[in-house]
C-alpha cells in the first residue's frame, strides 16, 4: 500500500474500525490516485485493518482507476447493477459478515447511502473518517506543494491577464471570458470555483455575480479565481481601480491590505488558527469598518478548494509547517464598492511563504 | 406561499411530518427562487405543514435572498454561529418540541446533518423528500420550458463554435477555450458540467479528458457541453469527423444515429423510460457493438444537469408530458475512435420536440 493507505489503514487498526468506506472524490483521490466526478453514482473506497483496500467506481471508469495505479480489486458497476450488493458480496467474501464499526465520511456521506449500510449491518456504528483523513490532507508533501505553487502560479496569471483586459465599456463577464480563454489555453480544464470579476459597486457584494456592468471610470475591480491542476486548487483575491480612485475606496484600501499583510506577519508554525481572523478583524474593526468584514479570514487548501481547517475565530488548533490556506480579507461598502486582498499561503519552518505573488499596492489602471 | 410551496407543504400535510428540511442547493431553488452555491456552509429551508417555511443562509447572502423575492423569515449565520442551535430556537418557537417525522434529501443531506436532527429529536424518523420534490421538478412548466429552450440554443451554439474553431494542428483545449469563451462573452457564467472536446482515439473514452492531443486528418471529434443559463441546465453531444471518415467510423456513426432516431421515435406520453434504454442497446447490439455501449440511454435535465429520472433499462416508470431528458447513445472504439449524440427532448403532448437543434447527419468538416 502507498504510504497514505498504510497511515489510513493503520488508524482503522488502533481505533479498531471493521472498515472505512470513503466516498468523496477527493478523499478517495487522495488514497487512491484515482481521479474522477462520478456524479451521482456509487465511487467508494473501502479499507482495511488488515488486508487490501478495494474499489468500487462506474464501470466505464475501470480502466482509468487502473491508469491512475491502483493495483487492487475493483468492482465496476453498470447503470442497472445495485452497486451495494455487489459491495455487500465483496464484503462477505472476505469475511465481513457483521460490520460494526464503520469510519465513513459524516458530513459528506448521505444520509441515503448511511442507510444502505444500516440495512445491510444493523448493529453498525459510525464513526467519522473525515477526522483522520483531515489530519492526513493537512500537511501537504514536496509534490503537492509543487503542484499548489504551479497553480497560484496561474493564478496569478489569471489575474495578471483580467488587468490587462479591462478597458472603458468593457463588461464584467468579456474580461471573466478573457481570463478563463487564456488560461484554458494553457491547459486548464477547470476553475476551482466560478470566476468573480466585479465591478465599482458590484464588488462591494461579497459573492456578487458577474454579468454586463460595464466599466467605467473610478471602480473598483475585484477578481477573484483560481485554477484546479492536476486535482489541486488556488485560489486569488485582488483587487485594483480603474483610472482613478477616491479617498473613500482608497482609504479602504488600506486598510484591507494592512489587516492581510498582519495576518500574513503572525503567520508562522504554532500560531492559533483563530487568531489569524482576530488580527484581520481587529485592523478592520478598529478602523471602524468592523460590520463590512462579514466573512471569515480564510480556508484550507489543496484538493479542495475549500478544505479542512475553517480559519474563524473560534479555531483553537494551530498552524503547523506544510499547512497551506488562504489570508483573504475585506470590507465591501455597499455604495463605493468592496476590496479583498487574498493570498494562498503555505506555512514554513520559521514562517510563512506566500504562493500566490501577483502585487498587492493599490493599482490604478487604464490609464 | 408561491404554488410549489404550497403543493409541497400540502404533501407534509398528507403524509403527518412535522416539517421537511430541504437542503440541496436546486431544490431550494425550486422552492424559493433563491440559487444559491453555499459551499461548506448550511443553506436549508424548513418547510411545515400549516405555518409559514423559514430559510436559513450564510449571513453574507441573506440580501440576496430578499432580492430572490423571498417574504418569509430567513436566519442568517456567521461563520462563528452554530446554525444547529439557531435552528433548534426557531423551530422551538414554532412550537416544534419533539419531531418525529421528517422529511429529508435522503440521496444528499450528508448522516453528519441527520446526526445533529437526531441529537435534538432522539425519536425522530427520516422520510424522504426527494420522492415528491422530484416529481414535483418533473413536469416542467412554461417559464422552466422558455429558460431550458434557451439553454439548449446555447448548447448548440457551443457546438457550432466548437466545429468552426477546428483546425489541422490545434488541441482539443484550444478549441474547448474558444467555445467557452464565446458563451461566456454571451454571458454564460457557468457551464452545466466540464465541456468535452475529445479527438480521435480519445473520443473512444467514454469519459476522456481535453487536453493536448492534436487534430489530425481522420480524427472523429467529440464535442459534450452545455451551459447553466438563469438555474437551469442544457446537455448536448455531437460529433463530427474532420477532413476524412474510414468505413468503420462510418459505420459506428451510421449505428449510433439510427439508434438515437428510433429512441426519440418511441418518445411520447406513456413510453416506459427503460424501454428507451432498451430500444437505443438493441439497434446496437444488434449492430454487433453492444459491449461498446457502457452507459444508460439518458437522464432527466432541469435544474440539474443529472436530474430524476435515470433512464436505464430496468425505470419503469412512464414518460408524461413537461418531462425534459436527454437521448445519448454512443459506440466507443479503443483504436478508431467514439461517436455519441445526444439531445435534450421534451415529452409533448403527442410526442416529443428536442429542444437542441444542431444537425446530426454526419459532417466531415474542415476541407
Amino acid at each position: 500500500m502507498n504510504q497514505r493507505l498504510e497511515q489510513f489503514s493503520n488508524w482503522l487498526k488502533e481505533t479498531e474500525q471493521t472498515f472505512a468506506f470513503v466516498h468523496t472524490s477527493a478523499n478517495v483521490f487522495y488514497l487512491s490516485n484515482f481521479n474522477c466526478e462520478p456524479h451521482e453514482r456509487l465511487l467508494g473506497l473501502f479499507v482495511f485493518p488488515d488486508q487490501d483496500p478495494f474499489l468500487v467506481c462506474p464501470g466505464m471508469e475501470v480502466s482509468q482507476v487502473r491508469d491512475a495505479g491502483w493495483k487492487y480489486d475493483i468492482i465496476g458497476h453498470g447503470d442497472a447493477d445495485q452497486p451495494w450488493d455487489l459491495i455487500h458480496s465483496a464484503l462477505k467474501k472476505r469475511g465481513i459478515d457483521d460490520a460494526k464499526q464503520v469510519s465513513i465520511e459524516k458530513e459528506t456521506l448521505s444520509y441515503g447511502r448511511a442507510e444502505q449500510l444500516m440495512k445491510r449491518y444493523p448493529s453498525v456504528k459510525f464513526n467519522n473518517a473525515e477526522d483522520k483523513l483531515n489530519e492526513l490532507r493537512l500537511i501537504k508533501d514536496e509534490e503537492e506543494l509543487a503542484i499548489l505553487r504551479k497553480a497560484a502560479e496561474l493564478a496569478d496569471f489569471g489575474v495578471e491577464t483580467g488587468v490587462n483586459a479591462l478597458r472603458e465599456g468593457c463588461t464584467e463577464m468579456e474580461v471573466l471570458a478573457t481570463i478563463e480563454y487564456e488560461l484554458k489555453k494553457k491547459g486548464i480544464r477547470e476553475m476551482s470555483f466560478s470566476t468573480m470579476v466585479l465591478f465599482g459597486e458590484k464588488s462591494g457584494q461579497p459573492h456578487g455575480n458577474p454579468g454586463s456592468r460595464k466599466l467605467k471610470k473610478g471602480d473598483l475591480v475585484l477578481f477573484d479565481l483560481g485554477v484546479v491542476l492536476d486535482g489541486y486548487c488556488s485560489d486569488i483575491t485582488r483587487t485594483v481601480a480603474f483610472q482613478e480612485v477616491n479617498d473613500k475606496q482608497k482609504e479602504i484600501y488600506d486598510i484591507v491590505l494592512k489587516a492581510q499583510l498582519l495576518t500574513l506577519d503572525i503567520s508562522e508554525p504554532g500560531t492559533r488558527l483563530g487568531d489569524l481572523d482576530k488580527k484581520a478583524r481587529e485592523v478592520i474593526t478598529n478602523a471602524g469598518y468592523g460590520e463590512f468584514f462579514p466573512h471569515r479570514i480564510g480556508h484550507g487548501i489543496g484538493i479542495d478548494v475549500h478544505e479542512y481547517p475553517s480559519m474563524s475565530e473560534d479555531n483553537d488548533h494551530v498552524l503547523k509547517t506544510g499547512m497551506t490556506y488562504t489570508i483573504e480579507p475585506g470590507i465591501y461598502l455597499p455604495e463605493v464598492g468592496g476590496v479583498r486582498i487574498e493570498d494562498d499561503v503555505l506555512v514554513t519552518k520559521d514562517g510563512y511563504e506566500t504562493l500566490t505573488k501577483y502585487p498587492k499596492e493599490l493599482q490604478i489602471v487604464g490609464n
